[in-house]
């Protein structure tokens, strides 16, 4: 894409409300734009990393037999009633229409998928199974000071999985555990991330959280790097402060940011939508469950909390908008037939066209952090091919235009 | 995908109170559930069919340089107040958080869209550009009855075009028209679908509609053959019932859905939140802005009435969820093998693998429409290799099974 045709542009100064690292640096490079707190429009190249994190997790859940689906906002009050949520959750929006009917604005969807699936459960033969969808979430938060990653509407994947019995959800739970480790690792952020336990609330012993560490994280958690695992705070007492698997008590506290969570759920929520099947003797079996988020927009503004400098980001290859940030410095000729030949080669490149200063250029490259910049001039000309960096080298060096694509394949 | 592991199964039988076609089929087919009156999730057949509608429309947005985001649903009050359409949409659902704040639930985004283009719109040269998004609308529809064509809430297609003056949009505005062209006909809606005069408020003579002929349709239309043009017959006594191309009076009224508009809307917009750019000289021009959507259920439930007969669904190879329904007929290991084929090859394939009677699988087929039917039996390899039948055929061909692929291609 050429940038001069692109209509965000990037920014010095903003807002001094907004306090958050993720927020500063997505705003500035025009990734994202604020509408309130906690509501956020994602803007083209935002856009372009949050559906390469979607197709990451789309293809791990489709690993893991998800079936994609998607559910509606728009809940009706009577399912939120049947679970007891529609008092005991705080944070819910909730809406009225004209002729008086109450309904939920959707912060997870349990009171819809379970409801959904009487109509295809009746015997143990339709087990197991699980569904997931891409869906904007809604929950009441009133302060949100940490930019993208916690707000008013947020998209997430949630996954939910349906199950015989208790011993079959253990399976796939640990299937769906190694299923959310790829997706942080493709996703640039493996040696930052821990499969962590937590509470787990009335009917598991633990749940598990995936905590990606980094300073500006809400939650500490405790570090046990033999095992590769950690605790969340909550429960560190319970564990009288060792680590789960190996019972060493060196634990580090550290802070980080909850980018997933998976849960056993049990028969929390089919038993009071009655949700059941026959087994093998016609006897009546409750489904047992287990769910399992990610948040989107979290996980961008979380990678961007890890991955940068005091210039701006460093996107990943696997998430970055482009591959190759192309700078014309007053060579537009050469620049662009250079462009057209990676395009037709299938690369994704942003073309910097613009009629700016090299400064500028060098600054805004900096800022929107594509893994590859490379700089066409007639100095870079004269040396004989083009200045090639990646953002996380401060050196670049001179590429023979021939072989650029082969660097970059 | 195997049709044993699908969670979703057909039905017979749905509830009497779904009275469109579309919806009733649909249901049945496992594409769709109903939450509550105009509120559905869309199953995972259903999208299949969705994606690749949408996927259409990305193509040709992209092709006239649209720029893809993704705006809140959460709107602010004061915005709406801005517009007046706080007071005056009767059909906008106004929702509180717990700290008093008001907010719309977005049922269309130029309240949004255009505070956002403030910050990208200084000078002529930032001019013209264009950005649309796929999200989920939301109208306080309390009597839905035409299924997935009318809802509280529905997937759309917004774009909108920002320009420095009325000639620019004009010149946008027939590039929109021909792109919306491409993508009914791209999606199998060609022949019925009429480029329709509509009116055009206070700021244009026209707007213009896309309506698909069908007796489902709510909308009364009178059609020009000659020109392959239609009138909304809101506006036909203003045209005093002749054509506004060719000033015919010999038009036919049929009914319609509107599936696709297009919407001069001038400085209606621009002009409440100031959006504004220096010209050549210096002096301030108002933003002149043009907006264009596709509701992208509607079109997937317009395709359905449309393309049907009394067995079922009859989906055009562009939006089918699958391209080839492979029914196994108590024959699974050559079935399995053509499978396993078809798949290496990148053919979309449904296989019904179901231990079920042939005449619920053929059903089945039929009601689920997708494009071509190959059947695997003890028969019809004797007879020298696999039954193909169009879903739109009465009558299958024996297909040798070395050839099938070259017929599928």
């Amino acid at each position: 894409m050429k940038q001069s045709q692109l209509f965000t542009r990037t920014q010095k100064e903003i807002s001094k409300d907004e306090v958050s690292i993720n927020a500063q640096l997505l705003i500035r490079a025009g990734f994202i734009d604020k509408l309130m707190a906690g509501t956020y429009t994602i803007l083209p190249l935002g856009l372009r990393v949050m559906k390469k994190i979607e197709q990451i997790i789309r293809e791990e859940m489709n690993a893991i037999d998800g079936q994609e689906i998607f559910m509606p906002t728009l809940h009706p009050k009577e399912n939120w009633i049947k679970t007891g949520r529609w008092d005991s959750m705080d944070d819910l929006y909730k809406v009225k229409d004209s002729s008086g009917r109450e309904m939920a604005l959707g912060p997870t969807h349990e009171e819809v998928v379970v409801p959904l699936m009487k109509r295809f459960i009746s015997s143990y033969k339709d087990l197991p199974f699980a569904a997931y969808q891409f869906q904007n979430k809604f929950r009441m938060e009133l302060r949100s000071k940490s930019g993208i990653l916690r707000g008013r509407e947020f998209m997430m994947k949630d996954l939910y999985s349906f199950h015989a019995d208790a011993g079959d959800l253990d399976a796939y739970y640990e299937k769906a555990k190694q299923a959310y480790l790829k997706v942080f690792e493709r996703v640039g952020l493996k040696n930052e991330t821990y499969l962590t336990y937590a509470s787990g609330g009335s009917f598991s012993k633990y749940s598990h959280e995936f905590q990606t560490l980094t300073e500006a994280g809400e939650d500490s958690i405790y570090v046990c790097e033999r095992c590769r695992i950690a605790i969340n705070k909550e429960i560190i007492d319970d564990l009288e402060h060792s680590c789960p698997e190996c019972h060493e008590g060196n634990l580090d506290e550290k802070k980080a940011i909850e980018v997933g969570n998976i849960f056993k759920l049990m028969t929390k929520f089919s038993a009071p939508f009655d949700l059941k099947a026959k087994d093998e003797n016609g006897e009546d079996i409750g489904i047992v469950m287990g769910c399992y988020g990610i948040g989107l927009g979290r996980l961008m503004g979380t990678i961007v909390e890890v991955l940068h400098d005091e210039k701006g980001m460093m996107w990943p290859e696997a998430v970055a908008p482009f591959k190759v940030h192309l700078l014309s410095l007053g060579e537009n000729e050469e620049a662009q037939k250079i462009y057209q030949s990676l395009v037709e080669k299938g690369i994704e490149v942003l073309y910097d066209d613009r009629d700016t200063s090299a400064g500028e250029k060098f600054a805004d490259s900096d800022l929107i952090g594509i893994p590859y910049r490379v700089v066409v001039s007639k100095k870079s000309l004269a040396s004989g091919g083009v200045e090639v960096k990646r953002r996380d080298e401060s050196e670049s060096r001179i590429v023979r235009t021939e072989e650029l694509s082969n660097i970059l394949k």
